[in-house]
C-alpha cells in the first residue's frame, strides 16, 4: 500500500485509503465508541423525557486554515458549539464533514483533527459521526469544514433573538473585532507592532454559567459574520425592537481599533467567533456581567446598550462626541473568507 | 440595492445581501415554520418520551451539478435521508449547507433548491436550518452542499452493519451502477446509445415499508462510494462474517453492463445512490423481496447471496461461469467526484 505525506483524490474514493485515512488519521485521534462504530449513523440514546433539541450546521472555509488564535479546526468546533449555546441549548454531539482539495499535507489534517479534539473537549461535546470528500486540486482551497450539531434545552430556558424586550440591557462578554481583523492582517500579511489574535473560542461554557445563576435571559445572539452591527439588527428585526448601544461603552481593544482606523474598516462590522451579545431584563444586568467576568472567555464583559423601544426594528449609536447615528445591517461585507 | 444574476463574494458576507438570498431565493422555497425563524438553531420538540436518535453527516461534491436522473440537491437529500434509513431510523429533519463559488447562476441555485424540496418532500423530511458561505472563483466547483439529518429510531428496530449474522439472506433493491456510470458518461461526454440514468433516491418509504411489515432485519447498508464491493466488506469487517454473493443474481441493467464493459471498470465498485443491501433471516427474506417490488424503488429486488461463516471477514463472489473469487474492499476508486 502506498504511503503519501499528501491527501490523494483516491483517500475519497470510498475504498481502503478511505477508510484508512478515517479510522487512522481522524477517528483514533476523537475516539469515542460512538464514532468508532463506523455506522451510516450515529445512535444516540436520549434518556430523558420529552423536551427541546437544538439543531444547527455551519460550513468553515476560513483562509489561511491555520491563524493567530486558532485554526479553521477550533473555528468549526466553536461556531457550532456556540450557534446551539446561543439558544440555550447545551451543546452534546457534533458531525465533522470534511471536503479536503487534493495535495493538502496530511501533517495539516492531523494539526486540525487535534485542534478539533482539544476544543470539542474543551465544549464539553463530542464528535459522533463524520464524512470526508476529496476533490481535485483547484477545488476546494484546501479543505472546507461541515460541522452541525445537536443540543438539550433545559427546561424554563427561553433564549431566541425573538425574545428581547423592551427594557432590557444589552450585554456583551469582551473585546470586539479581533477575528475579521487578526485574518485580514494574517492574509494581506500586514504586520502591527501590537498584533491582534483571533478570539474564537467554544462558548458554552461561559453560557451554561450564566444560565446555571440566571434563567431569566432573553436573548442570545454571536456577532459572527456581519460583525455586532449585523447582530444587533438582527434582534432587533427579529424582536422587533429597537436598540441604543453607547460607542464609548463598547470594550476594543487598542491595537485592533487601530488596524481597523488603518484599513479603513468599521469595527462594528468585522466579524467575532468568541462573542456573544445577551438581552436581559436590565435589573439582572450587572449580575450577568460579574458571572461573565468570572469566566476566561467574559472578563471584559460590559453593558453597551439598551432595548429602547418597541415596534420599530432600529439600531442606534450614541457615539462618544455626543452625536447618535443608525446603524444598518450591512451590505455585503468587506472580509469574506473569515469563517 | 444591486441585482444580479450570479453569486457574488458580497453574498456570503453576512450582510443585507446575504440575508436576501437566504431568505427569498432558500428559505421561502422550502418554508417551514422552524427554517423561518432564522435563528442560530433550530428548535424542536421531542414530544416521545425516551428512546434512540440516529444523526448522520454528508457532503456532497459531485460534478456536474446537474445530470440525468438527479442533480446534487436531490443527492444530498436523498444520501443522508439514507444513512438514516440504513440505522432503521425514520428520517425526520434535515440540516442544508451550502459553499458557493462566486459567479454560480442564480438560476442554478434556484433549480438546486426546487430539487431539494421536492426530494424532502418524497422522503418525509424537512428542512430545519441551514447556512450559505460564498468562496472566490476557483474554490469550490461551482457548488458543495452538506446536509445533516436527524431520525429516530422505532422501538424493537436493531439494524446496523454490525448485525448480519450467519445464515442470513442478502438482498438488494434493484440495479446496480447506475449512478456512477451516468456520472462519468455525463462527464466525459460518452454516449451510449441507451443511456443510463442515475438511482438518485430517497429510501425511507421503502425502508418504512420493510421494517412496518417485517422487524427483525439485521442489517442494511446503502453501496455508495466503493459500490456493492464496498458495503459488502464493510459488513463482512464489521459483522465479522463471510458473504457469499451469486454474480448471476446480482440485477444490472444491460447498458450499464455495457458501459462498465468499454470502460474497463467493474460494476461491482461503481458507486450507487438508491441502493439497500439488506441482510436478513432467510426464511423472512420472500417477505423482503416482496415487500421491495411492490415499492418503486424496489421493482428488481432480489437476493443475491447470504452469510456463510462466522469470524473470517471475507466477500466471495460466486462466478456465473462456477469459479470463485475473493472481492476485496476497493482500494482507491476511479469516479472521484460522483457524490
Amino acid at each position: 500500500m502506498n504511503q503519501s505525506n499528501q491527501i490523494l483524490l483516491a483517500h475519497g474514493g470510498g475504498g481502503t485509503l478511505m477508510h484508512t485515512l478515517i479510522r487512522e488519521t481522524i477517528a483514533s485521534k476523537l475516539k469515542n465508541p460512538i464514532l468508532e462504530k463506523f455506522d451510516d449513523s450515529a445512535i444516540l440514546n436520549v434518556r430523558r423525557t420529552a423536551g427541546r433539541i437544538a439543531f444547527t450546521t455551519d460550513s468553515y472555509v476560513v483562509k489561511p486554515l491555520f491563524f493567530r488564535g486558532g485554526d479553521i479546526g477550533r473555528l468549526a468546533v466553536s461556531g457550532t458549539v456556540n450557534d446551539l449555546a446561543m439558544q440555550g441549548a447545551k451543546p452534546v454531539v457534533i458531525s465533522l464533514s470534511f471536503i479536503i482539495e487534493e495535495g493538502l499535507p496530511l501533517a495539516n489534517l492531523q494539526k486540525i483533527v487535534l485542534s478539533i479534539k482539544r476544543t470539542a473537549k474543551e465544549a464539553n461535546v463530542f464528535v459522533a459521526t463524520g464524512d470526508v470528500k476529496v476533490v481535485q486540486k483547484g477545488g476546494a482551497d484546501g479543505l472546507f469544514v461541515n460541522t452541525s450539531g445537536i443540543g438539550f434545552i433545559p427546561k424554563g430556558v427561553n433564549v431566541s433573538s425573538h425574545n428581547a424586550k423592551l427594557g432590557d440591557a444589552v450585554i456583551i462578554n469582551g473585546f470586539i473585532a479581533d477575528h475579521g481583523i487578526s485574518i485580514m492582517c494574517e492574509r494581506e500579511g500586514l504586520k502591527f507592532q501590537t498584533q491582534t489574535r483571533s478570539d474564537c473560542a467554544p462558548l458554552a461554557g461561559l453560557v451554561g454559567a450564566i444560565l446555571g445563576r440566571i434563567r431569566n435571559i432573553h436573548c442570545m445572539k454571536d456577532p459572527t459574520r456581519g460583525g455586532i452591527a449585523s447582530a444587533l439588527n438582527e434582534i432587533a428585526q427579529n424582536s422587533e425592537v429597537s436598540i441604543e448601544i453607547d460607542e464609548s461603552e463598547i470594550p476594543i481593544r487598542e491595537a485592533t481599533f487601530a488596524a481597523c482606523e488603518m484599513l479603513g474598516l468599521d469595527p462594528l462590522i468585522v466579524a467575532n467567533e468568541g462573542k456573544v451579545i445577551v438581552a436581559c431584563p436590565a435589573a439582572l444586568a450587572p449580575d450577568v456581567v460579574q458571572t461573565m467576568r468570572k469566566h476566561r472567555y467574559g472578563k471584559a464583559a460590559k453593558i453597551i446598550g439598551r432595548v429602547t423601544g418597541k415596534g420599530k426594528p432600529e439600531v442606534i449609536l450614541k457615539t462618544a462626541v455626543g452625536g447618535s447615528r443608525i446603524i444598518d445591517m450591512p451590505y455585503g461585507e468587506l472580509l469574506p473568507r473569515i469563517c
